[in-house]
């Protein structure tokens, strides 16, 4: 069997990076996939489970798995860290399975340093107006922090250019197909098909 | 508009590749697309078509295209010159029409010193027993030519390694699944989008 693939996959908040994750682990029971869960020193909040959402952990533990290397990126915000763990993505995609990484542009190229192998999805929104209308639409947030997440999302756009492939979430259903005809094609590469299909080879090619 | 891709296709005799090319352009009304036509100084035979099967020209005109440098690549089999217009395959391609060419791995080693930016794909027959199954079922040729087609798909498909995408066509439906997934994850590659999304990008980038 051969190895899975890592996908990092960024987006500016309400470019739909979540749900088209969460819609593709629903709709593909053949392909094994799974998301990354980063670890966290933050505290836990109204319905997040440990191991589920982050996997929580004390400042000393993080710590301590910093010294260890036992991180792929991490990085300290507004006084809490959060990283991705070397061990469980390089373990997993070990067993043939395919490993969506939810991160920003920031964390995208440390893990590319560290993972050149790693596949990069850049999501975008078709206009400005549509994703303001997203955010607003969400009801969660004051006009003071759309305004904030508008301009953090130009910043986040401004890095699409350093991704492997870029996806438009106009309509939800079409960039599905096209995330999928992204994984669908990767696991279709020249290495990968060696390695799945190498008795068959073996076959084909005896004397 | 971004240019077009050019699709190196090969695989042995049987293993479906012509088959497969045909379904793409007739169920792709929406990617632009087109095949290939080699040029040959073979004659026509009995419903070929010229510019449809091949474009048929003369030994004369051949080696004039050769001192051109018109051909990415020619060869010549049992006396009869074949050749790949360069020409109209820029043409193509500078129109933002993919472009499949059909060729053995020996021409398809040509076209990438010569276009390296060409995506090249192999397809596989499932086992050497349904690649034969399949050659005697055509029922045209004699046990001596089906073994002699046999031995040349075990030359061909030694060369599988060198291709970018390999595709299995055991269901036909499914390698053809495979093939559109491969056009189409082609299509998202950030230089592709970033040329089809222009005007939306400067646009999202906007101060």
């Amino acid at each position: 069997m051969g190895k899975g693939t890592l996908y990092i996959v960024s987006a500016p908040s309400g470019a739909g990076k979540s749900s088209l994750i969460s819609a593709m682990l629903e709709n593909n029971p053949t392909y094994a996939m799974k998301v990354s869960v980063s670890h966290t020193t933050r505290g836990m909040r109204p319905g997040e489970q440990d191991g589920v959402h982050y996997h929580f952990v004390d400042k000393a533990e993080f710590e301590s798995l910093i010294a260890q290397g036992a991180f792929l990126e991490y990085a300290e915000v507004f006084g809490n860290y959060y990283g991705t763990s070397r061990l469980w993505i390089e373990d997993t995609l070990e067993k043939g399975v395919d490993v969506f990484l939810d991160i920003d542009w920031q964390g995208a190229r440390q893990i590319r340093t560290q993972m050149p192998q790693a596949k990069s999805l850049f999501i975008l929104p078709p206009s400005n107006e549509e994703l303001e209308r997203r955010l607003t639409a969400r009801g969660q947030d004051s006009d003071e922090v759309i305004a904030k997440r508008m301009a953090e999302a130009k910043s986040e756009i401004s890095h699409y250019s350093e991704y492997d492939y870029v996806i438009v979430n106009d309509d939800f259903d079409t960039a599905l197909m096209d995330f999928k005809a992204i994984i669908r094609a990767e696991r279709l590469k020249q290495d990968k098909q060696a390695a799945k299909y190498h008795a068959m080879l073996s076959t084909l090619l005896a004397e």
